[in-house]
């Protein structure tokens, strides 16, 4: 079966005069999640993993996968039709050089699902309008159109007029083009269910000094939003009429040409002014709304997953649990919360060794079962009308040797410094992220990722243009800490076949003092989710880090109280308060 | 008098027909310090700085100084016929902008004075053969021509057959041309004196595949050493032939046009590819042989620095000191010491108020007396034939405040824990900046300045390409850290009208282990100077730091020893090391 469709494919490229085909996983507005109507790659392959892109060739079918998926996309695929390709190993070589060998060679891809800055690093002649995929791809779902909606001023602060007039201010061109889903929703203050765990909606927008289009299906915005978008002086078009309008646009272009498709750049007549969105900046700079909101999100969320510890801790012992019931009780303590929209992404819910890889997921064909011992990390969050959250915990189930006790502590003590920072304006992620990662380094660990990155304001959970990354590489941003933006710091250690600790705050840059020196920045942290002290050596930290955890929990107990009943109280009080004070009286 | 020439020097740009005549602070190569032919700018000022560019119009005449310099040079130049441009200042317009106001201008200077890339900077006519200077300033002093020797191998450690293979290696293009000191006497194995505190002498050098051509004063080397070059492949040539030998070269030209200087490129007629010269990334990563050395020299200078130190601290409440004549004292312990070759420069000895200028150099005129309280700072250190040195160390003379001594002790801690950073391999400076600087900053408090920089290996004691900084700024070049580097770590804290307070060890990059995770790096501590205790609040440092730092004081101990005296070792032990042990068998 599945050769049928590959051989249908390659004769549709021969018909085509294609030589290679690049299928990506990746829709037309370079999403972090493709959504069902882009998962031609899976349906081609059968390799189920979230990233990987398929190139045929006449003769052979190759399939890129990372680290993550060697294993898996060996099992998934027919080997003897597909030869995968593993990222980063040495017989993988790289796609681009499979092209180069003869640069006579057409190469083929549907260009809406490929970024300009990649179509153009081809040298090959490109025939980018034909979507082979549509025509093997016989039941492709449609793409999602659900409802748009409005999100109220209440939430995001700063109405569409102003942020349009923001944009306006900021551009350094006749017209911007604006393809990324979660820059249109921020912008347009709307928001959508068209991507699963982040709240966009499938659309393009065009924003000149006179004119803002918005292109979405149209039947998915009520007559009332209607009429309000017209007020606030945004036109609605069709979701495809981008496609035409591009080429008619005068004068100078401004887009990201690492982010827009490339079938909109090379349709433009115009010169193209390439550089980031400035609603990256403006969306990663909270304003005073967005903060409070998130501080309430926040809360619930510290709520539930509190909840649900004291449930994990005192019930492991006797209830049978799994990877997978420990998530859904989770996600129903979330969904006790009010305005809670769904997850922020798919909860990482991972046991003992299985928690060494940073990016497992438990299926239901592959999962742990809990025993009352060991430790299980937990990376989850959700989405509520007032904010987006991430957030890791690590849990204590049972004994543990005192090694991993040490490195529970080293990752706390990891996560503690950084976020107890005070640093002059000016600083980037790559002069700060040292203070995570050298607690870890200096027992010769590491984790092998950035120690953090933005978090989205009911939107993305991962977003720029800032972060936390040891070395500066090509292409990354690094931009400067501004107050109001919020960071991740999730410092780790990760033993393969043994255990995997993360700890994760969300910290907002916070103003400090303004002095001669300049402008000091701090962290305020967000999260408000204890630490399990069962996996704390308290002899190992000194008396600052002591004082540091007692008053966070004292904090955390003094927000989430309201939620909790008198057993979790008594239980927090008791496991979670009263070794921290007995440690600093001695 | 001072007017005269002045009016002749206007004079002398009329009928050269040139409007506005540039005389920076600058010698023929971008060294860090222009020895006397190069000090037009002071002779036709008055102003004696070490730094300033004088800008001479056909109506007035400007004379820019930095920071440290504008209330000296309001006092020595004659304001009615020369405007101070202080930089930074709002008032201050910047010199190219006063050219840029008549681009049909044209500006003149000595095209062997100023950097290619600052020349190409200007948009205005550019007159650059003519040295109005020599034509004014009748009784200049000649151009240094001290003997050139050599460096034996025992030293440096690699033949200059080796290192030119080396450069040849590395080279981008035909022909590379090295005009900055340090790197030729590097790669040559030469040294010489024509440059106050750094062991090199007056040279251009030309490298090709087949070619090493060196431009220097023949006079200054000896018969026997010219027969050595020869037979190691190196052609000598007179000094100033370099420009007329540039005008030939054919095919491609490496150079690095920050620092070569203008009259040089503007000749050359081949492609010009502009880079960092491949010696500086050599020369910044000591072999064996240099850090063997290297460790010696710190050894020498430490001892030096620890029998000043003892004679510091027993004297002062009895004896007549002040900051010149302590600076003379540890000269004359430095003096003692074999292979002593001159300071490495000239040393900052600031007592009290005068340490928070960073800046501060004591002169006759103005220099303060020592009294049996406060801080004393020294930033001093030796030129050996085994190495370049660089340390800093504040003293307590008496009695200080408990904020002195708290600030003391967070400058302690601010060096204390970067040194003891470890890191995987390919961290920048901007990436560990903060493990020092954060300390300070943790109270508001920052030093304005990098925490640290390359030193030399009997040669300048501030060289590149890597270094310490908060943040990357444009034209940095923020190299990776490699085993072997020696950086300096000098974190301070200075108050204006109070006291500055700073410590500098200097630190080697050295390899720690390898693993899974990749090449771990630590930091040796080349430094061998024991930290005032006085200036020490032992509780504000933890069990870890109070280890640190006996096990530092001892260890310079076993290593110096050999050199003090009975009273000194008693005085050692009692001082610097007993109240370190009290305190850990607390």
């Amino acid at each position: 079966m599945k050769e049928n469709k590959l051989i249908k494919f390659q004769e549709l490229m021969k018909k085509n005069k294609i030589d290679y085909y690049i299928v990506p996983t990746s829709d037309f507005h370079s999403s972090e999640i493709a959504g069902a109507y882009f998962q031609g790659r899976k349906y081609l392959s059968g390799f189920t993993g979230s990233a990987g892109t398929l190139l045929f060739g006449l003769e052979k079918i190759y399939l890129y996968v990372d680290g993550r998926y060697f294993i898996q996309a060996d099992q998934q695929v027919d080997l003897s039709m597909i030869t995968v390709m593993k990222i980063g190993q040495p017989e993988c070589i790289d796609m681009i050089d499979i092209f180069n060998q003869d640069q006579t060679k057409v190469v083929g891809f549907d260009g809406r699902c490929v970024s300009h800055k990649f179509a153009a690093s081809i040298k090959n002649p490109i025939v980018s309008d034909i979507d082979l995929i549509d025509q093997v791809w016989t039941d492709r779902p449609e793409l999602s159109k659900e409802p748009v909606y409005n999100y109220s001023i209440e939430y995001c602060g700063q109405s569409r007029k102003e942020k349009l007039a923001q944009i306006r201010d900021k551009m350094n061109a006749g017209t911007h083009i604006v393809t990324t889903l979660d820059d249109i929703a921020y912008i347009f203050n709307l928001r959508g269910n068209d991507i699963c765990h982040t709240p966009v909606f499938y659309s393009y927008a065009l924003i000149s000094k006179t004119q803002a289009i918005l292109y979405l299906n149209k039947d998915s915005v009520s007559e009332t939003l209607k009429i309000e978008l017209e007020q606030d002086g945004v036109t609605i078009k069709d979701y495809y009429a981008i496609y035409d309008d591009a080429k008619t646009i005068e004068g100078s272009i401004q887009l990201d040409t690492s982010v827009v498709n490339h079938q909109i750049v090379s349709s433009l007549e115009g010169t193209v002014v390439d550089c980031m969105n400035p609603s990256q900046l403006l969306k990663a700079i909270k304003n005073e709304t967005e903060i409070s909101n998130t501080r309430i999100a926040h809360i619930k969320d510290g709520l539930a997953m509190t909840k649900f510890m004291h449930y994990l801790k005192t019930s492991i012992a006797n209830v049978a649990m799994d990877e997978l019931s420990a998530d859904e009780i989770l996600t129903g303590y979330r969904q006790e919360q009010p305005d809670f929209k769904g997850l922020s992404f798919a909860t990482i819910c991972a046991y003992e060794q299985n928690a060494a890889l940073m990016h497992y997921s438990a299926t239901k064909e592959n999962h742990a079962r809990l025993e009352p011992r060991g430790l299980l990390l937990i990376d989850s969050g959700g989405q509520y009308l007032q904010g987006t959250i991430d957030t890791t915990r690590t849990f204590v189930l049972g004994p543990i040797s005192d090694v991993q006790k040490h490195h529970f502590t080293l990752v706390f003590k990891a996560m503690n410094n950084l976020q107890q920072a005070r640093f002059l304006h000016g600083k980037t992620g790559v002069g700060l992220d040292i203070l995570a990662r050298g607690i870890i380094q200096q027992e010769n660990l590491d984790y092998q990722c950035g120690t953090g990155h933005g978090v989205g304001h009911y939107l993305s959970v991962h977003e720029g243009p800032h972060g936390l990354r040891p070395v500066k590489r090509e292409n990354d941003q690094d931009s400067i800490f501004e107050p109001g933006m919020i960071v991740t710091d999730e410092p780790g250690i990760y033993l393969a076949g043994e255990y995997g600790i993360r700890l994760e705050n969300e910290l907002l840059v916070t103003k400090g003092e303004k002095n001669f020196y300049g402008q000091f920045l701090h962290f305020e942290t967000l999260t408000m989710v204890p630490i399990d002290l069962d996996g704390i050596n308290l002899a190992m930290l000194n008396d600052k880090e002591r004082k540091q955890l007692c008053d966070y929990h004292q904090l955390v107990y003094s927000n989430i109280e309201y939620g909790l009943n008198d057993i979790e109280k008594q239980w927090y009080q008791e496991t979670l308060i009263a070794p921290l004070l007995t440690s600093l009286d001695k």
